[in-house]
């Protein structure tokens, strides 16, 4: 398993806890040198509040664990590709690296397709990160498979 | 003084506090029912968090206001037309009434110009939110006027 793999692993996890609990079963983790400095489940549905993604939950851990609002040295990953919101705070905070296991587009029985992608967002924020889909997707897509929207 | 002036009128008190302690004068207001249930000001500084964005924060406590993460009958007044992370939030919260004084392309000299607009991400959530701008605008580029980048 390489270090992808395993960051995506540990996001998968948290998806996995989200589901248990009545949430969409969506989970980020964010890395520093190696190390995971925030992880995060979906909490929108338990605590109604659009704040709850995990991506961004994950990004104020991590804000707040190196006490800076600049995480350019660090990556992201997430079982979903983040949503615009996401995408933006994403970019807002820097950081260079994105990796996730399902596209939107894979679930189109639960997700609407929109033109507007994330790539979109960080050429328009004049940034290039680095940016790696379908990292363990089959694994997440089963998350999704009793699923009904 | 209208409704539109009266709230941006308290985005703007925020936007002065939050100048006060060296922050980015940025202020939001949302408003249920012409009840204000979340006012905030830019901390990002301060907290060193990508979330603390004015906007995001009032979201965040307007949700919690009324223990929901639909915030279809309110409205959000902000000094300043909100970044793409913001608007995204917006539309997530379902919110279909935004005010804002200031344009980006208000402040030029501060705000890199981007061809992403607010406009561009409803239409792509599939939202057709009011959006009014320029209310109390020569107020808040009052505010902007000794800072430099």
């Amino acid at each position: 398993m390489d270090n992808d793999e395993q960051f995506i692993k540990v996001a998968i996890d948290e998806a996995k806890m989200a589901k248990v609990t009545g949430e969409w079963p969506f989970g980020a983790v964010i890395v520093r040198n190696g190390e995971i400095i925030a992880r995060a489940a979906c909490t929108e549905t338990g605590t109604k509040n659009v704040l709850g993604h995990a991506e961004l939950q994950a990004i104020n851990t991590a804000c707040l664990a190196v006490a800076s609002n600049n995480l350019s040295d660090c990556a992201i990953y997430g079982t979903n590709e983040p949503c615009l919101m996401c995408a933006s705070a994403i970019f807002q905070a820097k950081i260079p690296k994105i990796t996730f296991a399902l596209s939107r587009s894979d679930l189109p029985h639960l997700l609407r397709e929109r033109k507007l992608r994330i790539e979109d967002l960080a050429a328009d924020a004049g940034y290039n990160p680095q940016i790696t889909k379908g990292v363990l997707k089959e694994e997440v897509l089963e998350l999704f498979a009793d699923i009904k929207k």
